[in-house]
């Protein structure tokens, strides 16, 4: 066997996206312990990093040692025991992953189903918090990387808190692009991944927990049903003070480079990063209908982060994204569940939303497409993107 | 906030293990998409380095995305349905940690107690069987990390093989250290660490199934409680063949590591692995008991990756380790549990298990000692060591 040396490549899926060399050099820095006072002091600015992303004063703000998916199992496991019910809105795959997370922790999912590509439709919330009453807490997606679709968060959350039950909200797509207000939105629960729109490599989940939800996981009846996901175990490591209680050990440089991430979109500040993501997105939403080719989402409800394109009749979308890859170095990504070969989804995300990149999508896209034959316009993608960039 | 940078430290506790710069330098290559064609690759070459560093034809080998606890907690979940009962050995921290996790799952943990320092007692885990026939699977940790000693793997394999029940082995700190035989012992389910005798970055757990534990995962009743570690999903996206199905995103760079320090222990060979560690262990004890110190685990049962010293009578320990990271950037660790305050933790994993870290430690060591006033005997470790390293 030999060592493995990556192929180069230009990351516009939905994540990982490409990850800036800032933090793949701190990753690379040696290795300390789990209980070094100099690793303590690392986890601090960490939580205090995280809480400026999220905007939350939330003391149980920390990142969770393993991906998204992980994240949004602690966040259910944590909140909810048998016998609990929970409203869970379902757009696409995520709200579809969130029941069988409620399941499996065996409480009940109550699904609000909106069509994948359209948000999650507060009406339909709000009739399903006045049915149920006794349920516990209101799922939703922020940002549905299955489908492209922004929902209204603040207006969901106003209605949780409204009906008196905690809001959990899946950010794993949001953080870092666009406007995330866990405070003044009222969010109780939120996880994020580190691959998104903070640009770290894959592996690592964010969460956020506010007063009332730490409330709630102090005050179970049951033992959380994982050892490894129980937020009063690892709030002992995590917690506050130099006395940490082991619980497992942490993944030293992947931190690092979670730190360094953050540290990048500090620098950057939240303002200038949403505004980055919004600019590139409309400069390439511009190129694309240039091209002829259709957004699966109507405008106002776009993630600027993460764009689903309409696959043109007659096109082979898996040749495309092969031949994207082979001759461009560049990834984009499939239609997943209901949306599988209809949709390709083209990621801004971090550091990978930026001017070359917008312009490299377009014109590779534009040589794929042309050389597969499909009925595009030529030659008008990349001065209309170049058109969008002038007015800003 | 500034970018981090660790201060330079030699990690002889009980893991994270000095990191080989190979690995470092691996997991700093930039990410790729992990359902790239070449991370497709990448995955099946981490498969066939685990079966080898294993000792398995196991299909059902492969490295979960989330710490040794993570790998622990998988094994438990994927084998056990609520109302079964399994037997657990407890002589330390982590044969407490399974029963924990046995319970979660709704089933019932027969615990064979013994000793913290003692090896697991094979007569009286034979006694458990005969007494509880129904029992679905027995556990045991086969290097307890928290006290030093090791038990007698393939005897306790061949018992759980007599009574028909599945042979769970937590090889978290032997992996890659010492003799580990999952096929030839029969073990139907194990779990390890990356960080420790790995000597790769924390962060990844390498686990294993038999054909008949795979059966036992597909033929459950239930749903297995945790999404995450669901090894029914698992198995879709690191199965064989070129389709694999999307179920969390990889934590590529993590793995990248990986494949280095696999790729590193291949070229160094199994059998000279072990040897490696015997070798430096020897070396050690040798030296500290010229200092007057006395280990804690009978010389038959100890590990040589993870020595535990006894604290001298009137030694302040904790002092002691501060003084060490201080003065000789050592970190080495304290006593877990039950043995907290009783003993230092001295680690020889991987990378970090050579002459130079023992002649260090034993030099740190002492010093630290006779500064303190310890009643130790100087000027003897270093020759005695030494000695030992001349007759091989």
């Amino acid at each position: 066997m030999q060592s493995f040396h990556p192929p180069q490549r230009t990351l516009m899926g939905p994540g990982p996206s490409d990850v800036n060399p800032r933090i793949l050099q701190a990753m690379s820095r040696p290795t300390i312990g789990h209980l070094d006072p100099s690793f303590i002091q690392l986890m601090d600015e960490i939580k205090s990093l995280l809480q400026f992303a999220f905007k939350t004063t939330n003391a149980l703000t920390l990142p969770l040692s393993a991906p998204g998916s992980a994240g949004m199992e602690a966040v259910f496991v944590n909140l909810l025991e048998p016998g609990d019910k929970a409203i869970v809105c379902q757009n696409g795959v995520f709200g579809g992953r969130m029941k069988d997370n409620v399941e499996r922790c065996g409480a009940t999912a109550i699904l609000v189903q909106d069509a994948w590509g359209a948000p999650v439709n507060p009406n339909k919330v709000e009739a399903a918090l006045r049915e149920h009453p006794d349920a516990r807490l209101l799922a939703f997606v922020h940002a549905e990387t299955s489908t492209g679709v922004r929902s209204d968060a603040q207006s969901l959350a106003a209605l949780a808190a409204r009906h008196g039950v905690l809001c959990v909200m899946d950010a794993v797509t949001s953080l870092g692009g666009m406007e995330v207000e866990i405070d003044l939105w009222g969010v109780d629960a939120v996880y994020s991944g580190s691959q998104k729109c903070l640009s770290c490599a894959p592996g690592l989940s964010p969460v956020s927990f506010s007063p009332r939800a730490a409330e709630r996981i102090r005050a179970r009846r049951t033992k959380v049903q994982s050892w490894f996901l129980d937020m009063n175990l690892i709030m002992d490591y995590w917690g506050s003070g130099t006395r940490r209680s082991y619980h497992h050990t942490a993944p030293v440089n992947a931190l690092y480079g979670l730190h360094e991430a953050l540290c990048i979109l500090a620098e950057e500040g939240l303002g200038a990063a949403w505004e980055r993501h919004r600019l590139h997105h409309e400069a390439l939403v511009s190129g694309l209908e240039a091209m002829g080719l259709a957004l699966h989402v109507a405008p106002d409800w776009r993630l600027p982060q993460l764009n689903a394109v309409m696959v043109p009749e007659g096109v082979d979308e898996a040749m495309i994204r092969a031949s994207l890859l082979r001759d461009h170095g560049l990834e984009i990504g499939a239609g997943l569940g209901a949306m599988a070969g209809k949709i390709w989804r083209i990621g801004l995300m971090g550091h990978a939303c930026n001017r070359r990149n917008v312009l490299l999508c377009l014109a590779a896209l534009e040589d794929s497409l042309a050389s597969a034959g499909a009925a595009i316009q030529t030659g008008l993608a990349l001065s209309a993107a170049h058109a969008r960039y002038a007015q800003s």
